[in-house]
This record gives structure tokens, sequence and C-alpha cells, in this order.
């Protein structure tokens, strides 16, 4: 809608009126297709004005996630109207849309890792250009940040962190860094109380004007009076703010002043979450992530929703039970819990590995922490999973949500890798069918005397009550001779869907729940009979189930699926299946394939043309 | 050699020759089993003073990575004489030791989370006793830890954190932070300061008796004008220090001082590495870990130190090279390559996320960084290769040191779980059996479009060449019909020892050099006819090569033999690999035994005790 070049040749009243305009068209296309609404409002301005003062691709800007980029995005060429959806615009950066991403991202407190590694290599080459890096408030508390910034303060690269503050990470902000900065926005008046105390001090009689240019000369006395050093000072960075974020002369001038630095820079610049939308700033939690505004609402409760009630419920009658969340309270379901527990529950902001840290701490101290964190996200944490909680062999419970296919947030959020972490290190991990075997296997969980782990997809489950879960039994759901079919999860179903419409071709197939991946039910698997043996996981192959089920199953009559062509998609969860086979349609023809090939001695590809079941 | 009740008894002096002879004994145990020597010795006071003033177990002495608790372990009644070997103490904190460690820890950075998580229990459950996480300066930057600082002064419970500062990590220290605690050493002459000012400011005619109040009530004005706020004031946690770490008696009343605390307390104490012996002082990194005085030094050229000067050489000739370390530059062999070219060497601290993310941006920005880091560490940064290095596809390779079996450091620090990892991930993973084989790899991973990683094993590969190094492609080491030991790294030659082994009793065996672990060698593999093929490898089996193998060879003719067993013993890698069966002896008889079991049709174990080989 605007070019760079456009916005560059703006006068103020025009931005003003692009920012409008590019309001609006955010509102249309997240409402059309969903996406994140409240940090874009956030960050209109802002992105405006970067595109006046810098000059991208060749400066580069390193949006931190990058959920936050649609404005940029609008700017330089990409349409929102089909946003997040497949073969449409990404909701997160990527550099095969457009070379003004530097980077595919949508993990938080990475960018100015990523940035300094641009700057250090731009001074080795000797390039001149500059380097932005825009980061939350929520996601400087992040280990990989803070170790950024401790590597940029030491070693003064040239280097712009823009701080956008908007109080908020996805929940409302916690952690010292945070506190800190709302005493340096409070001290917005420094300019003003500076020359009220340059007055009262050269009122003094005989040496006041000394006293005043002594204290001058010692580090800024003033600004130490007032603020103290700022923890970036301490951290060896320039600080500079803070600035209105939604005011767009300020924040040309403030980044202009940036851009002339040659020492790291950062600038603090306030922003309201949703701004422009009333409801939005009302409420930025519920507005961070919204759904189309046609999109129809379940009335069936999800996985994340019973866990969070079933968790309080527990709490409510042992009191060992903890709930941890990095940064994530409403998102995994935990609110709830923290109303009726605050004394039990704990927000560590955007900072996964010392959730784990804690929970281990938490079990050792005699309490049941249960950590809940998106699977994506606990690839953060693999070091403490393995350290800190399996070494110990302590009672942590990870609630691992957004288990496998994510929809539209695509490739970086895909919840596909917990499995060969979690296996390897020889933790229990448990994954349910439906609300009711979630809720057996959290009261489980408190009855193991070690870590495990209870993974469970984005949505809902299967409607029927799977029944009573056995400690480390999988679950026959379905019964047949010719071919069996081994799903957990989000699969379940797709794996029953496919068993009917083998059926339907007179193939008769039994359908597993694996409802336990670590152990593997190796009885019952070595009691299978059948000349072909499905595994489909929404995963990635290697270390997943297929593998652990290869230990016992031949290669010769073992078939695994698995979620490898369907990660990259920002896409529904059932396009994102189906790409990968993992639909029940897809699941029943390549069995049929199998059982054909095997029986003919015909290669399963050649036959698959010819004996495909209609779709 | 000293219980706690009499360490508490002793006056100041007494104390002083405790240590004397504490140090005496570190140098003896050290010198007869090697070790952490340096930071062992330069924690000798501050250990005696933490078991002064506190009450260990009831109050929880968390020390951070724990290679410095020699002092603590004799003083918990622990004896150093088989330090580190097979069946004596261990060189790490231990529950199962001693109920004085409350966590089994070998990483660094985990100290203050895992603190913060008895600290919550303690106080959900009303109980009262004091928490002390003591940490380096060095771990200090970790991102876990600074994670868990805010997390700390933003809830303010009460905790104790010893910083510990050496001036050290492994090597010299980096980071603003470290530079910052520099500043705050310089700062003791703070007292006499601050007197000098008042005379100065009281002298003033007139108004300097109000002035100085005033200013005293401005926040602690001289305070601000000497040091201003330290970093950790400005993260919410209160600071107390600094102190001499060999001066026992000011040690007792500073940590006196800071139990007194209702609120988070740093107390920041100076040590010396490798206090008390001239050599370590002088070389603290020399002395960070030490090989028993009578070790055979080998003059055969190791992987780690082959590694740094190939990379050295490549450097020379392509000024794209970069080498990036996490804190260990001389223990990767990275020092002569740091020497050569400074300007396009990175030790970024012990922060193994940034390491990645610096590399990350690194490679974006045209260069090829190697990122030498060992394999245990390399968890702490799974999340940065799938998000940072893998979907970004850039050209990152990942040294992985300490793959595999690491000897008497034990279970924290086996290189056992990068395989999965990097396999789930699509990660070309490449495994040399001999320096020429590391230095074809080196050379290929600079020709690779993509990120790959090259793991090797402590110490050093086989003696001969094994020969070019043809991309994805298996090498034949040894032909043989009757079977086939697949096998990498270390255990070539155990496997090369099993064949001999196997020849003498009638049984031809291939062995095969899996120098690719991914993607494997499938076109070898399946020309494979043998009945049985055994793959051995010093890694968790979960997500490891003998998954790989098992969608290719059928279970019933694979013979997987893994790490497992081996991993929580500190003892000599021979040992490790003979508890699990990975010596030539072990992996002998295991083929032979499910040779007779599938001749006879009996099952392997029943067979095993008859047909054994004689070691």
């Amino acid at each position: 809608m605007y070019g760079i070049a456009e916005i560059k040749a703006m006068n103020d009243e025009q931005l003003a009126e692009a920012a409008r305009n590019i309001r609006e068209e955010l509102l249309r296309a997240t409402s059309a297709n969903g996406g994140h609404l409240a940090s874009n409002l956030g960050t209109v301005e802002l992105t405006l004005a970067l595109h006046c003062v810098f000059d991208s691709p060749k400066d580069r800007l390193v949006f931190d996630v990058g959920h936050q980029t649609y404005t940029h995005k609008l700017l330089t060429g990409r349409s929102l109207e089909h946003l997040r959806s497949e073969n449409g615009t990404g909701g997160f950066p990527d550099p095969d849309e457009s070379e003004h991403d530097p980077f595919v991202v949508g993990h938080s407190a990475t960018a100015v890792s990523t940035a300094l590694g641009l700057a250090r290599a731009r001074d080795i080459k000797g390039e001149h250009f500059h380097i932005v890096a825009v980061v939350g408030d929520g996601a400087f508390g992040g280990g990989m940040n803070l170790e950024a910034v401790n590597d940029l303060g030491y070693n003064k690269t040239p280097l712009i962190i823009v701080l956008n503050d908007n109080e908020m990470s996805i929940s409302r902000n916690v952690g010292a860094i945070s506190r800190h900065l709302v005493k340096l926005r409070t001290a917005r008046g420094y300019a003003g109380l500076k020359r009220g105390l340059e007055r009262f001090l050269k009122g003094i009689p005989l040496v006041g004007g000394y006293l005043f240019r002594a204290a001058l000369s010692i580090k800024n006395l003033f600004r130490y009076i007032l603020i103290g050093n700022t923890v970036f000072d301490n951290m060896g960075i320039k600080y500079i703010g803070s600035v209105d974020g939604h005011n767009i002369r300020e924040l040309k001038n403030i980044l202009r002043r940036a851009k002339e630095e040659t020492v790291p820079v950062i600038v603090h610049v306030r922003t309201k979450k949703g701004k422009g939308s009333a409801e939005a700033e009302q409420n930025p939690a519920a507005f961070h992530g919204v759904a189309p505004s046609g999109a129809p609402k379940s009335s069936k409760q999800d996985f994340t929703s019973c866990f969070g009630s079933v968790l309080t419920e527990l709490a409510g009658r042992d009191k060992r039970v903890c709930a941890v969340t990095a940064g994530m309270t409403g998102s995994t379901g935990l609110s709830g819990f923290a109303a009726s527990f605050p004394e039990r529950f704990f927000d560590v902001g955007i900072a996964e590995q010392h959730a784990l840290g804690l929970s281990a701490g938490l079990a050792k101290g005699g309490m049941r922490p249960f950590a809940a964190i998106y699977s994506t996200f606990l690839q953060r944490g693999a070091d403490q999973i393995f350290h800190d909680i399996m070494l110990n062999r302590l009672p942590v419970t990870l609630c691992v949500d957004r288990a496998g296919f994510v929809g539209q947030d695509g490739r970086t959020h895909q919840g596909a890798y917990d499995i060969a972490i979690l296996r390897q290190y020889g933790i229990t991990v448990m994954a349910p069918a439906c609300n009711s075997q979630l809720r057996d296997m959290l009261e489980l969980a408190l009855t193991l005397p070690g870590p495990c782990a209870i993974r469970y997809p984005k949505g809902c489950g299967m409607d029927a009550d799977i029944g009573h879960t056995e400690l480390f039994r999988w679950q026959t759901v379905r019964h047949g001779a010719d071919a069996v079919i081994i799903a957990f999860g989000a699969l379940l179903g797709q794996a029953v869907g496919a068993a009917e419409l083998l059926e339907e071709r007179g193939v008769s197939a039994c359908v597993i729940n694996a409802c336990f991946i670590s152990p593997i039910d190796t009885e019952l698997l070595r009691s299978i009979t059948a000349p072909v043996v499905c595994v489909a996981e929404d995963n990635a192959a290697p270390g997943g189930l297929g593998e652990a089920v290869s230990a016992i199953i031949d290669a010769s009559r073992l078939l695994c699926i698995s979620g490898e062509k369907g990660f990259a998609l920002h896409a529904p969860v059932s396009a994102q299946q189906k790409t990968c086979g993992l639909d029940a349609q897809g699941i029943a023809n390549r069995i049929f394939a199998r059982l054909r090939a095997q029986t003919t001695g015909l290669p399963a590809g050649k036959r698959t043309a010819t004996t495909k079941i209609d779709g």
C-alpha cells in the first residue's frame, strides 16, 4: 500500500495519515485471517520511523520474534490479503519472501545475538551500514538476549538496539529488568528537573557555581540522582530515551541520533500494545493472537483449557502442586490456576531455561511442579531437562502444549522436536488422545517418582472417552488383522478415519493409541502379526515413535509416516497433515499401496497409482 | 580430615592452618587422580567460611558447576583418595554421595535458578533455613543465570548469592558484567574516599552541612559518584562487597551480614584461582583441569589439537573462516587460532546460546563460522541450532568436541545426546575416525551450502589414515561375511578389535566406519547380506545411529549396543566402554552369541555363557 521510497518522502502529517491507513489494513487482515494483532498495532509508527531513517535492505532491520512485522511487510511490498494462509504472506519474517528480512525467526530473544553476528561480519569485511535489532521488553530478559548484550557491551561493536517497551510480553511483564524500565519511563521529566537543580545550585552564594560544575564533571551527577546508572550503562551500552513510540517526529529524531553513534546504543521506545483499537488497548493479552472473525467457535474444551482446569483441581487437593510458565499464563491455560493459587504459581517471563531450573528446585524442595511450555519453546530447555531434572531424578511434569502441527504459525512453531529430546533422556512421555486421558495422565504424573512429560496438541482431542489409562500400556482403539496403524495425539482421529477408508476397500485395520511414547509398549508390539505396521506421527522422523518401534518391528513390514513435508507450511493443520500424507486418506493410501506391493512383489510406488483409494 | 563441627569451633588462626592443610590435600589428590585444581585452590577459605556461618545440610549450599567442591567434600566426610576413580568420590556434587549436596551438577549457570526453586518451596511450606548459591564470575553471564537473577530481583525471594570472582572462567573472562566487576573491585577504597568527601563538603561555609545531608538523602550519593548503581542493584538485588576471599575473618563477617538480610543479596568475593600453588596462580587456565602426575603423555596429536591447527590453516587461506567458542578457547584447541586471527576469533564466554546465534549472524553476513562446543554443552543450544541455524539454512559448522564417553568427568559431561538433536533437525553429521579424516571433514564443511556438524571424541583417533572421505559414503575398514560391525569415532578401533577376536573364533566380520551419521549410507546398508548387523555407539540409543539404521536393516538381524550403562560412571573411558559392552571383547561376545542363537534357534542370552569368548 505504501513503498519505502514513498514513506521516506512524506512529512510528519502524511506519515500520521499513513499510520492510520496501515492500522485499518492490519485490522482488516487479522480479522480475515487471524494473526498477531496487538503487537502490530503498537509498532506502526516505530516501523515507519525505522524505514524513514534507515535504508533497508542495505541497513539491516532484525526484528526479534518477528510477529510484529506486519507493517514492515506492507512497506516492503507484501500483501496481507492472504496473511498466514497457504501460499500467502507468512506471519513471521522470511528471507524467501523478501530481501528486507535478514532471518527466518519466530522464537524470542535472538535478535541482538544474530544482529551482532551480522555486525561482526560487516566489520571484518570493512563494510559500512547500520544494523538495528528491535527487541521487546519481554524478550529482553531472555537468557540468549542477555548473553548477547553482555558480549555487545564488552566488545563495543556498533549496533543499535531499539527496545520496544510496551510493558507486556504476551501476558503482563515480570522480571527485575522490566521493573527497571518502569523507573526509566517515569524519569521522563529528567530534563526539566535538571534545569531546576541547576538553578538551585547556582543560587547558592559563593560556591554554588563551582559545586555545580564539579558535580557535572563527576559522571553526570543529575542523571544519577534521578535514575542512577541504567542497567544498560552498567552492561556497557549507551542508553538513549525514553521516547513516545507513537510520535513519529520524536522517533525519527532519536533514531537519527542513534544512527550517528559509533558505540552500541539502546533506544528506549515506549509503545502501547493494541494502539488504535480500543478493545485491543484495553486487553492486549486477549488480542496478542486473534482468530479470523468468522471462525466458528468450538463449544468443546480444548486440551490447553482442560489442562488448566484439571491442574487447578489437583492443586486444590494436593498442596505440593505448583504451576510454572515462561511468560504464557493465558496461552497455556493457567490463568485460573494463577488466580486460585497465586502462591504456587510462577510466571518467570520468557525464560524457559530458568522455568525448568526453578521447577527442578521446587521438586527438590518437596513440591510437584508442572511446567507448561509449548513444544517448540521446550527446545530452549533441552539442557535443563537433561542436567537439572533428569540427572537429579526430580518429579517435574513437563506439560508440552502445541505438540505436533500448529497450523498458521508455521515452521518456527511446529511442535515436532520434543519427542527425540525427551526419549533420549529416558523421560516418560505420555500423549493423551482426549480430555479424559489428559486428566488420567496428570493424575498419573503425581504418582511417579521421577520426571515425565505429557504432550498434547493445539485444539481438541477425540470426542469419545478413550477409556482408562494404564501406565505404559497402549490402547487398541479398533481391531483388524490386515494392518496396524499406531498413532497418538491429534493423529489418532486420522488413523481411525484411515481404518474406516481401508475397510471400504476390504482391508481390516487395527488402530492403536500409542498414549505412551516412551517407553513404548513392547509387549503389545511383539504380539502384532499383521503384515504392515504403520506408525503415523506429526513429528520429525529421527528419534520419533517410528524409530522407537523399529527396534521391535522389522523395517520390511514397518511403514513410518512423519511430518517433515508439512513443517514449512503456514496453513491450517489439516493442510499440513494432508501435505505429508498424515490425513486419513493419505494414511489409507500408503497402507493400501504397501499391502498390494507386499502381495504382488511390486514396489509400493509403482502400484500406488493404480490402486489409489478415491479421495 | 576435618568435620564441619570441628571447623565451626576453630578460631581464625586454626582455620588458616586448616586451609593450608586442605590445600596440601588438594594438591596430593589431584596429583594422584587428576581433577580440577585451580578453582579448588581458590575456594578453600570461602568454603571454610560458608561452613562456619551456615548449617549444612539444613542450610543449603548450591555450588554452581560444582567442580570447585573438593574442600566441601572433605569437610562433609568424603575422602579424595580415589577422587574421580571408579567407586571413589566423584569430581562433582552428588546427592547420592552426601546429603550436603542438593543437586547433581556439572554444567554452569544453573545454581541461582535451582536455588530459587528451593527457596520458593521453603517459603510455600513455611520453613526457615538459608540457601546460598555460589556462582563464579564466568558463569554469571550465562543466560540461565541472568534469567534467574531477573526473577529473583523482581520477586525478592530471600536468597544469598556468593559471587566468586576470580576474574576467570576457564580461560580469561569476557563480557560486560565481568568488566563491571573489575570496576567494583577497584572501588574498595570507597569508605576512605567517602570520609574525604564528607570533610570537603562540611568545610564549605554556610551551606556545606546542609548540602551534605541533602546529598546523602538522595540515594547514597557518594556510592553513585564512585561506582554508580551496580548492575545488581539495578536488577533488584542488594550488593555487598567486595571482600578478600582468602581472609577468613572478613569472609565470615560478610557472610554473617548477608545471613541477616531478608531480601536477595549478592556477596562479592574476590578469590585467586590456584591460590597457594605458585604454578597454578601463574597459569590458572593450564591448571583448570590437571592430569594425574604419573600419567603418560601421548606424543600423538589428539582430535582437539588437530582441529585447532587445521582450522588455523584453513583460516589462512580462506578469509571467511571464523572461530567461535563459549569460554573454552584452550580446551577446544583454539588458542593458536585466537593468536593468529584475533579479528576472526570470538570467545563469548560461557554462553552457548549466544555463541550459536552469533555464528548464525556471521554466516548470514558471508563468513564461515566454526563453533567449537563440547557435546554436553551443545544441549544448551538446541533451540539455536534449530531456529537460528537450521531454519535459516546457514553454513555454520558445529565442531562438537568430547563426543562420546568422556571418562572421569562422568554423567554430567558425557557426549551422548548431540546425535538425536542434530539428526532430527536434518543437519549433516560427520564423525572422523582419525586426524586425516577430521581434516577432510573440515575442508568438506567449507564447501557445504548449509549447516553441518563434525563430532569427535576426547583423545586420539585411529593410528592408520582411514583414506579419502567421500560425502555421505561410509568406509569399509575390514571385510567379512558372517557379521557386520558399524561404528564411528572412538569405537571404530574397538570394532576392529572385535573383528579380530571374532576371527580367532572362526567368524569373519566386516567393519564399517559410519563416518556420516546423518544422512546414513543407505546404499551400502541395503547391500549388506550378513545375518547379523551390529551398530556400536557410545551414545544414547534413542535417536542414535542404531535407530537410523533400523529404517533399513530389519530388527531381527540388527544388534544395537549403546552407551547408557556407562554414562553414570566417573571412570576411565575404557571402563565406561567395558561396562556397557562397547569394548572389543564385549562387542565380539554379543555378536558371537547372536550368531549362535540365530543358528541354533536358542535365545542369545541362554547361549552366551557356553559360547563365551575368553577375555
